[in-house]
């Protein structure tokens, strides 16, 4: 046999792909539940709130004995059923408009996908749902950001700061509301802004609605309410945080403009399909009423609540009441919360319980922003929250004793 | 508002994103199903053997009230069963050289991340699993193929044929045996081969496994099995075809490279998870032992015998009777067979009876290469594979006798 001549290394994309941050911490939860520690995850946006039996009832009655590839744009039954979901959400669109993806993660990549090439730029909102990165590195685009201040509410910036931004390569402004993570919900008018710069620049706007329905105070602006954007607007769109069912991975993409939906069913065809037992759970979802949002709701309204009353009342704690989702970004009296979120899983409990938080600087892509922030997930229940908040506050005090 | 100073045009990247050759025919099969016609859909691997019903026993009896994440990495517990699987296969890895992906099709995508960035090239031997084409468009990579041929058994030509594909950018060799779409079984000194220039080269070597158990003469060399590969070999595979489970979209990537385990699991992280409910049934999967495998084996050789059989009684059609996998290249005595697949479904029928097949040119990346060929997979029962073979040949008389 050959010798080889010297070592493999992996490739430059793979080597500058980050950790996400929201789970880089896991073999440190991983070590510390082997201990036998209660591990209360604020790090990870999923919710304790039960999955609604009528997709474990639609589940367990797949209809076939063969789990077959379904269609790559998506189970018809459920592009049927979502465009129903879609038109009682005021928006003009059929099952021919929308492309059933494995996750929103997929509907991102492709809708990025389908409005870049590697080498163009993608505008966006920092902090910003960490996992955007990760997408960029894959289809090698650049994210070009603006910064939004907690001191403004994490609202958009003035027009000439977004349009500074602007260069011959980018193609898309990739817009999140309700904001993963600050909960910062974009009024009308500023949807309005960016769908003008879209046009004027001749731009892609790919929306993030995900937490359509978690709006606590104000009203949600989707992007597909816009007029004159019919070919220039992407929305992605999951199921997991609306019906609890995040490891399901049921995404989508919709968009008005043909020929990107025509690109997404080839990325699509690609990969063969999204997985089919979960589609056919989720066509019972969308059939799921305002009485469901309006309870889900206002147990996330309670949480949130319970999250900022207990931060605000930390000393040297900064952050904004987010005003939908279920995320908050907070500053903490550290330099470093990269290594104090793993401290508090490795160095710190109380009475063999901690807390996991996503550390802040992977919401960010300008360099140094957000090594003083975490992002918390208000997505335990009312009690384990404020018992997580305790633990937190004792953590950050131990943290700046041990660490002076 | 604005108004659009001219048409937003999707990405190059978009445009250059192939309609898989397996699926692109959808519409027209949509259309002839609507006109109540029976299509037998030779065009994709997607048996009618049925799912082992260990499986849907598994997912009623999912063990949890929220579909929640699960780790990027994979299920815990199915990590360590497949770990026991590939053990058995006689492959020395463990849960820590296992990610699993959505899918095989995730698996080659985050193998070839792993090896490769934008702009570099892979080796692949023509004629290919199609849908490379599709992730090396994905992936910014060029694929340079090497032609195999129909006259050697479509095993691989001489060493420095291969030898002569290399370029400043390559990365890595791309082999699939069984193989997808000749059913071309690789020996053991093939396979060597392929190590020896991956050594000498400082190549990695991504080899396609899913149809592991499916060879009906001769024996399977794994990549695994072969020594000194441990930093370059990449293993991708597959529930789908060994369990009948194609929609489950359960995959993973093994290597014993932890700079390649550790690129995939950022790359997991990016996209959360694979599906949890689907994993969770997939456990029950690796317990089936060879006697499942004997059954599925033998009614696969059937069926590659009833179609080879009868391939070889029909007027100019060529084909190479294949070793494994349940796919055959055929050469038909036809110029354009992406009209004549096409056709079959709108223009043909017998006793309002067709047959879908994938048209030959997307498995080559060479252009012009695979026109007057065809893929068929072997996947329906012997009685209608014959009724199937039996509407094929009268449809090609009939293309021929109306084209000529």
């Amino acid at each position: 046999m050959e010798k080889a001549t010297k070592k493999i290394d992996i490739s430059p994309r793979a080597k500058e792909m980050p950790a996400s941050p929201i789970r880089k911490t896991e073999p440190y939860a991983a070590e510390a539940m082997k201990k036998g520690r209660t591990v209360y995850g604020l790090n990870v946006g999923q919710p304790d709130i039960e999955t609604p039996p009528v997709f474990f009832e639609a589940v367990r009655n797949f209809p076939a004995n063969v789990v077959a590839y379904q269609r790559s744009q998506g189970d018809p039954a459920y592009l049927e059923a979502l465009a129903g979901y879609y038109r009682r959400c005021g928006y003009d669109v059929s099952e021919k408009d929308i492309v059933i993806t494995t996750g929103g993660s997929e509907a991102i990549i492709f809708a990025a996908q389908a409005a870049t090439s590697a080498g163009d730029e993608i505008i966006v909102f920092e902090p910003f749902y960490t996992n955007y990165n990760g997408y960029a590195v894959m289809c090698g685009v650049k994210l070009a950001p603006v910064t939004t201040r907690a001191e403004d509410g994490y609202h958009l910036p003035p027009k000439e700061e977004i349009v500074g931004k602007i260069t011959p390569r980018t193609r898309a402004i990739l817009v999140c509301s309700p904001n993963n993570p600050t909960g910062t919900v974009l009024r009308r008018d500023e949807m309005e802004m960016l769908a003008e710069i879209a046009l004027r620049h001749n731009l892609f706007i790919i929306s993030d609605e995900v937490y359509r329905e978690f709006v606590y105070e104000g009203e949600h602006t989707g992007i597909l309410e816009l007029p004159g954007l019919e070919d220039r607007a992407i929305l992605m769109d999951s199921a997991s945080k609306r019906y609890s069912v995040c490891g399901a991975r049921i995404g989508c993409v919709v968009s008005r403009n043909e020929e990107v939906i025509s690109a997404c069913i080839r990325f699509g065809q690609a990969r063969l399909c999204s997985p089919t037992i979960e589609q056919h759970g989720a066509i019972a979802l969308t059939h799921l009423g305002e009485s469901y949002f309006d309870k889900v709701r206002a147990e996330y309204r309670k949480r949130r609540d319970v999250t900022i009353d207990a931060l605000q009342r930390m000393e040297g704690v900064l952050c904004h009441k987010p005003k939908g989702a279920f995320y908050v970004m907070v500053r903490l009296p550290i330099d470093d919360t990269d290594e104090f979120a793993k401290w508090m899983l490795t160095d710190f409990h109380i009475d063999n319980e901690t807390v996991r938080v996503s550390p802040g600087a992977g919401f960010y892509a300008t360099p140094g922003k957000g090594k003083d922030e975490v992002r918390l997930a208000c997505v335990l229940e009312t009690g384990r929250l404020e018992r997580a908040m305790h633990i937190l506050e004792e953590g950050i005090r131990e943290y700046n004793r041990t660490h002076a």
